[in-house]
């Protein structure tokens, strides 16, 4: 047993540990880092960046098939094997080789192996014993959860980590679950030849978002991508027979594949953290305040998907600045995810969200103006994302003057989400909205139409 | 001459005057419209529509081009015939008929042939006198200024009419001057096959935006397109022979082609306005205030390029509200001018900008930092414009702590222009933006680098 002494040990290298543990040794402190598994996180080889990889060359192709003259030069079919090796790259072939430099550049000390606690400010991993003098971290993020489901754990499911890392393209799938994480990889294996069911219990995709969000969505999956979707669908019973698994559902239908992929939530990695030995109990999330200090301790921190807060690779990272600045005596505090975190499902059509959707602004007792555009009403659409349907959504506080929430729906929205968490966080008043210009012809013209439409509530 | 009553003649139909005379009937009034040509204007007809329709065919197979398991896809060229089919449409074959009904509706009485003011509050338009109770809005634009070059006037040189509605592909050109216009069409017909050299006279492309857009734009058109540049050269004759048009430079070399384009600036449409009749010289910029009434008068406005406040249809537009507002009696003053107006240039990359330039704000005698960071320094640009290459740049009052500046250089940076000018139009503290959190993975990621590199100023 060997014994280290660190001003800080992060548990957990995915990017809030990671920003976390960079921003720590950049403030001059001594900082241990302690990873089982790949340093950079689920985020980067299991989730946001492997699925992103692999849905962008259909979402590119869709769209060049829509405009005249360059459609004429897509005579071939997507490359499902070019995409697979792009992802590899993007992924680094499994390997976080190239994360360590940055590490080391920093002065940060990496232990791999399970980071245990054992009391006040100590942590064990292996055969080694960490020290902090001013604080533990944990970032160990989330995993995904099996639902209990009959069977299930008897036949070699896939989670996320199978579904973006697969090596060739299954003939066919199902997947359970129609959150982000299952409509994102539906499409993505969908437009690279494969089968696909999406079983979802509740009675509508995306479920957490704006409903027409969810109808966008599942008419674009249904009819565009050739995704069969089973909705208000229960799976009871799950099985496997050469080779092919077998779901049954609810209503005694069965949809069966070569491939299953459950994609039915995250669990919070924190039963095998120790935490019992601070009287902790675990498996659950770590509750946390603004500073991002875990109740009741004033040394104990927890960042990123752990705390439950966000489940969301960037507000992992802001917390993580949050901490870090605490960490180092500065004042910081978490306000943003209380005004709204931004979401984005990348999917076609993209579902870009901030903020309170309209059935949250209604159970808080807001009086909310809800202003629905077309996401195609402006000069800008007639030359990208021409014929994919879709609409935004902006909710006005109405006493306050102020957007508190934004949906827009649509081909690559991803990026107009920004704009609206500025207007929510900043707070700026719905009358100044008016004198910020959007260029013509941009899709961002959007925004006239919303403050077009809010002319009459406010002559 | 019959004469004819109305509250308002607005003369003009382009963008502001079509958003002006639409809010002033939505408002109750009693409308006429003058427009000598197409209704909806030379920005719908031939300038930032049909150039929009040009360019999207090429950029976006030359993104296919960079994304592994779509460029496979592609492998066939570009096909010209479809993309002027596509761009026909976008202008609707010259044809304005589709616009009547939109003034029909609003019961606005169009008078089309040229507008002339004879006096006060009074139109003539053929044989008809617009009596106007209210007010004459002047909205009738630029042309395209044909510089003083030997020779010029005795070929068949194009301006952005012809460039913009071309049938043919030009097996060649030579494009006078290097901005926003000159550019575009540089680029949109060398992506159809025409060989081009582009001619300026400043030392850079894009002369009024940030030195680094210059020479990005440049490398680009250079070595990704094959557009041969003539950079600090002047044009110095022109001459015709056999159908091929010679332009002699500055230093004796000479640069010919099958067509001539000139785009070297715009001119004021007010040389034949009748503006002598009220005692104002014509052919300039009508000057105005922030009502945009013209100096001197109550009851006459300029809307739109014609005011020589911003030569932008956006701005145009939000003129047009601002003079709508006040016609109809209500306060709106136009203060987004001063703040910066967003300016897209639509090439590869794109040069979205707002507010002010390095060296407009130190001219200014602004105590400004400037922030660089590379376009592609996101986790999104792995997946998005991954090889083009571009700066970003945020420029911040140091006093102030307030953005006042905004260049973005890259692929598709377009819309990212729009959560500029919020923060700017907005005056959103910096400090402010370390809350506003960018999706990840979005290319919007690159607002937190902004924030990163101004923390040790804040610290």
């Amino acid at each position: 047993m060997s014994i280290h002494a660190f001003d800080a040990v992060v548990v957990g290298a995915g990017p809030a540990g990671e920003v976390l543990a960079g921003r720590l040794a950049d403030g001059g402190l001594n900082v241990a880092i302690i990873e089982q598994h790949l340093v950079a996180g689920e985020c980067s080889y299991y989730a946001c960046m492997p699925s992103k990889a692999l849905l962008r060359p259909g979402e590119l192709l869709a769209e060049a098939s829509r405009v005249p003259g360059a459609s004429q030069a897509v005579t071939g079919e997507i490359a499902p094997e070019a995409v697979l090796e792009r992802r590899d790259e993007v992924i680094h072939n499994l390997d976080d080789s190239s994360q360590i430099p940055w590490l080391e550049d920093k002065g940060i000390s990496l232990f791999r192996g399970a980071g245990v606690l054992c009391g006040k400010r100590e942590v064990r991993v292996g055969a080694n014993v960490l020290i902090a003098d001013r604080a533990v971290v944990v970032a160990t993020g989330t995993g995904a959860a099996m639902p209990p489901i009959e069977g299930l754990d008897s036949v070699a499911a896939w989670n996320n980590r199978e579904a973006t890392t697969a090596r060739s393209v299954p003939d066919s799938m199902v997947v359970l679950g129609g959150g982000p994480v299952g409509v994102e990889l539906a499409q993505a294996w969908s437009s690279l030849g494969t089968k696909v069911t999406l079983v979802e219990y509740e009675s509508r995709l995306v479920p957490r978002e704006e409903p027409f969000a969810s109808e966008f969505l599942a008419d674009s999956l249904r009819n565009r991508h050739g995704v069969e979707l089973a909705l208000g669908a229960r799976a009871e019973r799950v099985s496997e027979k050469d080779g092919r698994i077998t779901v049954t559902l609810g209503d005694g239908r069965t949809v069966a594949a070569s491939e299953l992929l459950v994609a039915t939530g995250r669990r919070p990695q924190t039963g095998e953290l120790g935490l019992e030995s601070l009287g902790v109990e675990g498996g659950g999330f770590l509750n946390t305040d603004d500073t991002l200090r875990v109740e009741g301790f004033s040394w104990l921190f927890a960042v990123g998907d752990v705390n439950g807060r966000a489940l969301l690779t960037h507000m992992g990272k802001y917390q993580a600045w949050v901490a870090a600045e605490q960490i180092l005596g500065r004042e910081a505090r978490a306000t943003s995810e209380a005004l709204g975190s931004p979401r984005v499902t990348f999917t076609d059509p993209q579902i870009a969200a901030v903020g309170k959707t309209s059935s949250e602004a209604i159970e808080e007792g807001i009086d909310v103006q809800a202003v629905d555009v077309p996401t195609n009403s402006t000069a800008g659409a007639s030359f990208t994302g021409k014929d994919v349907d879709g609409t935004c959504r902006f909710l006005i506080d109405r006493e306050r003057r102020l957007l508190i929430g934004a949906t827009f729906v649509g081909f690559e929205t991803a990026e107009w989400v920004y704009a609206a968490t500025l207007a929510i966080v900043a707070e700026v008043p719905v009358g100044t909205l008016r004198h910020v210009v959007p260029a013509f012809p941009t899709r961002s013209e959007i925004w006239l139409r919303l403050v077009e439409a809010l002319e009459p509530a406010q002559n």
